[in-house]
């Protein structure tokens, strides 16, 4: 933290904001499990009590924008009884899950009175954006509030009046909750205060999108902060040659049609040129069943001459919908290049009954989850145990893949010691150091 | 990766070597850890068995320098016969440590046959820039040959033979070792270069800067890409009202003066207001002893009036020297909120017999390493047991503190199924999933 930039007269409304949002961090990250998990179950009650505040906030949303949504989006800003009934209960789940704050991750005597332990803490201050749906916002701060982290949030202007009245809650958790500095979670309406907050890398450590690809990739354009997230996700299923071709038509239609409008569904399939002729006759009826409309490459459109053609393009987009690049490639070392080259490093499948084929594929693609023989549908914090899902990053580091509670936490080193100075361990004479691992 | 942006005809130098680095990692990636050790081997022997030849372009460097780099540049940017034995030892040490890729970090049965695996494996392409001292070059090029990752190197100006040198024995080492991909190691000459290098966070996955505050501040400000390392070391020791004085004067010189130029060292002690009358009279004579030169708030110049005047900006600076800041406090919280506020989140220290106060303090500071009696001087990763040291991150993502190996890692999750598709898990009649842990 550049310290003399923060003492400047006069901040923005934005950064007096993020100066109280640091301020907060030092009292939020202290709080006691106890405490934290209190506010969670004061946060449930207070949404179960207000829930007709809540829908009539919501209400002003909907009039506001009926008839100029689509109806997706409609169907994703509308709060009703059960939604906030899974809400109730997502926090509730959230307030009994073991505490991610605190554990000795690991400890060592470095010297007799000189022990180092590795701690597991909240990050600090941590921009949310997200579009649309109203119910992230309960979700996100019960993520924070259970790994004493601090938020900002930017909500979509679609939900306003809901988003507002999920904040309005914080504040009475703060009458609620007397330990809770009022700070830790704040909101910014506009986009412009956004961007400001994007310029501030000092006060806030990390960025997490929510929202629309181009939301995402403007944001990852445009600040210095570490994103958490993903812009794309180009995700791929390759039928290697020893593929069970029965297996490799069902998971090819789940991988694209189970759900097409997310980010871990197919948007490419490449299927091995000792195969195509034989998978892709058995591929296409059940293909244009559900609904897949197929853009091939040349190879493809021998086999199947009544496809589209697809372009260069086709290989690095993500449709979102049904719509399905098939592409023949000539080996398994032939499929590795194209995901690794074309794909956008998300979530990525072989279908084969061959081992060594698939250890090679699995190792060989560079993508946040690898998978063999199952759906890339499967690429997401529910199904793979991880609670609460934070969201899925492509980050090459510190969480990879769909992120949980974990992914909010850092460590830092504690070392206490009894007097120990440095001059005892150097030059002549110095003393060893033992380094003995501790149980924790 | 945006594919599109990597496909536009004739591509800069720069944009061509990052190419041929993001495609030797996928070859690097997946070589077996025996190929790696055998490199890190040779490595060693060519070292070894051209020892002359870099002592004699190490002289080239020297040379062309003598009379005008300061005498401590001096020091680090010479070569000779015992820092090449210590050189050789390190790289043995890295190639007989503990494989940093592909442990199963965790493993969780989903459902029958559909089982998930967390596994380490290298992040990619590492771009890192030091300045001077030529024997960080086969440091690094070992931890990442260790971890599998792929490097591009940017050396100082002064040591520009020294650095060739060692790069000429990484093409050696590419014949020695055919499995190695040529392009695992690159160096871009000039600061230009490097600047634009920075400016592809589709190619480069983190960049690792060694050197001046100035060039690593720099460097933070001008990129998007993650930056693991620190700027500023302004490092704290807080004597507390419950503190052995004689421990705490000891603590206080070896944390300054130990050796002052580094980023541990101690640049502002701050004092209790109850202990300050007894505590500075002590701590002076030994000061003064060490050539330490003290710069007081009005409250300590009260109680040690020949001492120079602090100013707000002395609480920010990392002054490198014997010059060290010091001001008296009224709380345990008022230090604690002086550190957050002035420090740079490195390594900071309380000096107290309390315990209540110790840990307050410890959890209290938001620093990468936090310290009861003992030195700030320990905050470093041979010290700490970690081997080899990448650097002292301050980051708050991914790896803070001294990161070792460890810190060049991070994980991809891999699902192996057996024809598993997710439409079997949602709507009426879904399967349950099983979450179940298994040993690993």
């Amino acid at each position: 933290m550049t310290t003399a930039k923060h003492d400047t007269s006069s901040p923005t409304p934005t950064e007096s904001l993020l100066r109280k949002a640091r301020s907060a961090f030092y009292s939020t990250s202290t709080l006691s499990a106890e405490v934290r998990n209190r506010a969670l179950g004061e946060f449930a009650h207070l949404i179960e009590d207000h829930r007709e505040f809540l829908l009539e906030e919501n209400r002003k949303d909907l009039d506001a924008h009926r008839g100029r949504l689509a109806a997706s989006l409609v169907d994703r800003l509308v709060l009703d009884q059960a939604k906030i009934r899974d809400l109730v209960r997502g926090i509730q789940d959230v307030r009994r899950s073991a505490d991610p704050i605190g554990a000795v991750l690991a400890r060592t005597r470095l010297d007799d009175g000189l022990i180092l332990d590795k701690v597991a803490v909240p990050i600090g201050v941590i921009a949310i954006v997200f579009e649309s749906r109203p119910d992230v916002i309960p979700q996100i701060l019960s993520l924070a509030l259970k790994s004493a982290n601090v938020l900002v949030l930017k909500g979509g202007s679609e939900a306003l009046h809901s988003n507002r009245a999920f904040m309005k809650l914080v504040e009475d958790l703060a009458t609620a909750v007397p330990e809770l500095p009022e700070a830790w979670a704040q909101m910014v309406d506009t986009r412009e205060d956004f961007g400001e907050l994007l310029r501030y890398p000092d006060y806030v450590d990390l960025v997490i999108p929510r929202g629309s690809n181009e939301m995402v990739r403007k944001i990852m354009d445009s600040t210095k902060i570490p994103v958490l997230g993903h812009a794309e996700g180009v995700c791929h299923q390759y039928v290697h040659s020893g593929a069970d071709l029965g297996r490799a038509v069902a998971l090819a239609v789940d991988s694209k049609a189970q759900y097409p409008a997310v980010c871990n569904a197919m948007e490419t399939l490449l299927v091995d040129s000792e195969v195509a002729s034989e998978f892709l006759p058995r591929f296409l009826p059940e293909a244009l069943e559900r609904g897949i409309r197929i853009r091939g490459c040349p190879k493809t459109r021998e086999i199947l001459p009544g496809v589209e053609a697809a372009t260069e393009e086709d290989w690095a987009e993500e449709y979102g919908d049904l719509r399905l690049a098939v592409r023949i490639v000539d080996s398994l070392e032939g499929a590795v290049d194209h995901i690794n080259r074309y794909g956008s490093h998300h979530t990525d499948g072989i279908v084969t009954e061959d081992a060594r084929a698939r250890e090679e594929f699995l190792e060989g693609v560079d993508s946040a989850t690898v998978i063999s023989n199952a759906s890339t549908r499967f690429a997401d914090g529910y199904r793979f145990g991880l609670g609460a899902e934070v969201g899925i990053s492509t980050l090459k580091i510190h969480a990879r893949g769909p992120v949980g509670l974990e992914g909010l936490t850092i460590y830092k080193y504690v070392l206490r010691g009894e007097g120990n100075i440095v001059a005892d361990y150097v030059g002549e004479n110095a003393k060893p150091f033992s380094h003995e691992k501790l149980e924790t």
